[in-house]
């Protein structure tokens, strides 16, 4: 299967989980959750989800097992973009073409809604896949994915991000800010398909090293993407980063290095990933995918 | 021992506990470590902590296991109440006598710093009390508090509150606006206790009305204290709630219906007191103390 009949039929899957997670909007919650499901059915690629997926088939895990967790990540992944596009962060009116969160429904109800998807991620980790045999795995995975979106990791890397804003882009410690704020979720999305398809620590860890690096590829693309890309093909306004002085690969070290430095993390992306690992076509798909969208 | 020295020792181990679990602000999160425990170490009653370590007395569970599990709770109120305050939604200046997290800090940090309390209190539900033969517990906590914080709890309470504020009075559902504003999370607290001392299910789930009850009460008596105590002794203006027109108790029945209602929840949650339970008394005192502030 090519990759991108691959990432279609995945993708179709994990919006299926989506759609059974998030309930129809009515109650007493329904503007909430009227919130919730309009920033997570806006046309996202689904990258978290899908490495999930792609982990746990090649370690030989039940797909199955693991839609529900692969969507959580999704859901983390779409809280963090709420609150990074609010008006006291990253104030952007725009995203994937449509208004954002807080333009469409209000502040309150985006701060809100960012928060119940949040909460909804960690619930989805604690109750799925079902069983009593699986109680152990589904802790690992809330405590996973805790620690790599928290403090010491995503939150972390987007206030540090907000910091380096206020600093020139040469001060900004780039790397640990890229590896932290998009990084850690991308590690914690191949993580979690390998502990529900009973990998071995050793090879957990190595996948974790995959995805930050897939995850820095995919931070320095969307960076010369948003210089180089249309407004219609980056469905938000491009430019803004290097109008607003931001610190990216491209403003740091110029479009050319910035290429060469995402090529440089796929490579170490694919040497990264266990030699015992049977099925690797689309985890190696995926980590070029990082790239290929940027030539 | 009396209810104030019970308080006391407990609260000090709540402390101490929260201590451990936020890190001395140094490194690239620095400053969100600070703005996190600004927020948490500020002069709390940790009424939730102290509910879940009653609970789990009052079952015979050993309270040194609930202690993280009950410190989580806490967690997920300071989170809460960082983004109530924000200029979104109830436009706080004052908490507790001091300056809110976004007044000291700015609106971004206490964003993230919200998020980032949220995120560690599920890492503590997933990873505390240790031991394989407490993963099925530590996963049905996680799956218990992110129930009580999200959409359908908590969270869609808060919501619920805000768009109140935007009707008259009267028209705002405002039993199921306390019921999951306030009451969720803690009869979440006394369910953690419940759950970490193995007690049975019929028993926890009564625990549960026992604590929405205990919840409701507070609530109500917050808002009395509101309408009668000084700005010295809430930390806080006082008044605030009957200016801005919100839909409270006092509002809606006046100043001694709402007592008499306040009077009647906790003669409801001594009454859901299982008989099983061997240890009553600060479950008991807990239920009487809600109320007892505004006499």
């Amino acid at each position: 299967m090519k990759l991108g009949a691959y990432l279609d039929r995945r993708r179709a899957e994990v919006n299926g989980a989506l759609e059974t997670l998030l309930p129809r909007p009515e109650g007493p919650a329904a503007r909430l959750l009227e919130t919730m499901r309009y920033a997570v059915f806006s046309g996202g690629k689904r990258i978290r989800p899908v490495l999930a997926l792609a982990a746990c088939e090649a370690f030989g895990g039940c797909v199955e097992d693991v839609l529900a967790p692969a969507a959580a990540l999704e859901l983390v992944h779409t809280y963090s973009l709420i609150h990074d596009d609010l008006p006291a962060m990253d104030d952007d009116d725009l995203r994937r073409g449509r208004p954002t969160a807080h333009k469409a429904f209000g502040e309150a109800e985006a701060i809100l809604a960012g928060d119940a998807l949040l909460t909804l991620a960690f619930e989805v980790l604690a109750t799925r896949p079902a069983g009593a045999a699986m109680a152990a795995r589904r802790a690992e995975a809330v405590a996973l994915v805790a620690r790599r979106a928290g403090y010491s990791g995503m939150v972390g890397g987007q206030l540090a991000d907000l910091e380096a804003g206020r600093k020139p882009p040469a001060e900004a410690p780039l790397e640990w800010i890229h590896r932290h704020k998009t990084g850690a979720l991308l590690s914690a999305s191949v993580e979690i398909g390998a502990l529900h398809a009973g990998a071995a620590a050793g090879d957990r860890a190595a996948m974790a090293r995959y995805g930050e690096a897939v995850g820095l590829a995919f931070q320095i693309a969307d960076d010369l993407l948003d210089r180089t890309a249309s407004a219609e093909a980056l469905g938000k306004t491009p430019g803004k980063d290097e109008k607003s002085g931001k610190a990216t690969y491209p403003a740091l070290l110029g479009l050319d290095a910035s290429r060469r430095e995402a090529d440089r993390l796929v490579a170490l992306a694919l040497a990264c990933i266990p030699v015992t690992v049977k099925e690797p076509a689309f985890l190696d798909a995926l980590a070029r995918y990082a790239v290929d969208r940027t030539h």
